[in-house]
């Protein structure tokens, strides 16, 4: 990745935002909806003079959070690159903040480029939400099995069809995805699902976690996650987590 | 503290609340605002059938947070108290929680039987702000002095007048209270200032921090905290800290 100290003509700017998604219908740019990606255009053309198109690694679902969205777009003239997350700091609203900004190779794209991506699903167990973090954890009043979660988990890992874990109506043909890791950890009385692959078909690491959490309520048996996976039909495998629990954590790309 | 088990006539209900104070117009019924005393009004209404007016141990400013508010209500007939937190998990809107709820004593009252009171102000020292906390921390992009804080917060200890640290409209005469302990401690890019003691005049504490930066950042100097108490003139203290960094955190009772 090289770097390039002075103004050069269109350079590519690689920003790594982050977003409380509650205010926001969503990533992708939509007419006359508030989006992330709309807000990020919008703030970027007050900012530099001129209109640019912002790429990100993924879209996310309205409702949907993120640590560290990648996006990418082309510069003409402009301010070091460095500087951008001090300017964006007072040109974004409150729930989006640029956390890093760099310029990157011609052949740089945020989602092309992206080798892998993680996602936390959060969850808490407590009798009463806490209402500072109700925004970002899907609160559940019940003591879930995480033993049975974790041996569910373990069966979803790999390369699979995941056709029961997808929304219905996707128009994405090949739903065969990669999960290199799915873990569980706990801190407090929250429970942070991560998941790890190579890509996600729409909903999956939502109906991934709702699933773990049936099986942690008992209503799936752990043991029956093979045949959900090799049913291919998502009516097979559990609820779709609401999107409030979930915020994209990483996008990997090669040396970065 | 006697708890009587059925029902009834008129018990008395302390209830513990948290709210996520941003979206709400203060702790005080406004007429035609969201407020936290209407909306607990209005719930309560609905949950008992019959009307209800709430007692808050006091108020808290728009945009200020409470993770442990305390109100009472004299009831009529209605379910066993120990249920209130699950009945209200479903009533209450997303941004207030009902905690804990027991019967108390005919001469409990939220406000005039609070012995103590502990307020939290966040502030952040970073370069970005993180999104998921920007609702309940002050951001400051600088490092502050918290040697410098420490040494000024010492001189704020104890019974003094405060009118150099009160809204200058306040209508109230005496301006004497006392700070029991005011102690800054730090959890990664967070600095927690918890500001405990018999009474706050109006944003007193929010006054109090806006000043420890000013001392943080150099603007005052630690020892002139002594001055600005003695003058009692709100011009010679620094700025009122923005309200949502502030969180009313405990309020103490005698054998609570």
């Amino acid at each position: 990745m090289a770097r390039r100290r002075a103004v050069i003509a269109m350079p590519k700017v690689k920003l790594v935002v982050a977003y409380d998604g509650t205010d926001f219908h969503g990533f992708a740019r939509q007419q006359s909806l508030r989006t992330v990606q709309g807000t990020l255009e919008t703030v970027l053309e007050r900012v530099l003079g001129y209109p640019v198109e912002v790429f990100g690694s993924g879209r996310t679902d309205a409702g949907v959070h993120a640590r560290a969205q990648v996006v990418h777009f082309e510069m003409g003239a402009g301010p070091p690159v460095e500087r951008f997350p001090y300017l964006l700091r007072r040109a974004l609203p409150n729930d989006i903040v640029c956390v890093e900004a760099c310029e990157v190779d011609e052949g740089f794209h945020a989602r092309f480029s992206a080798q892998a991506k993680t996602y936390r699903y959060t969850l808490q167990q407590a009798r009463v939400a806490d209402v500072f973090t109700n925004r970002y954890a899907w609160h559940l009043p019940v003591s879930l099995d995480t033993a049975a979660m974790e041996r569910a988990a373990k069966h979803l890992i790999g390369h699979h069809d995941f056709t029961s874990f997808c929304a219905a109506s996707t128009p994405v043909q090949d739903k065969r995805r990669t999960i290199w890791e799915l873990k569980l950890t706990s801190r407090e009385t929250y429970l942070d699902l991560y998941c790890t692959g190579n890509g996600f078909l729409q909903n999956m690491v939502r109906i991934v976690a709702g699933t773990l959490v049936d099986v942690g309520e008992h209503r799936i048996a752990d043991e029956d996650v093979p045949h959900i996976l090799a049913g291919r039909d998502r009516r097979l495998a559990g609820r779709t987590a609401p999107a409030h629990g979930l915020t994209l954590w990483r996008v990997e790309y090669e040396s970065s």
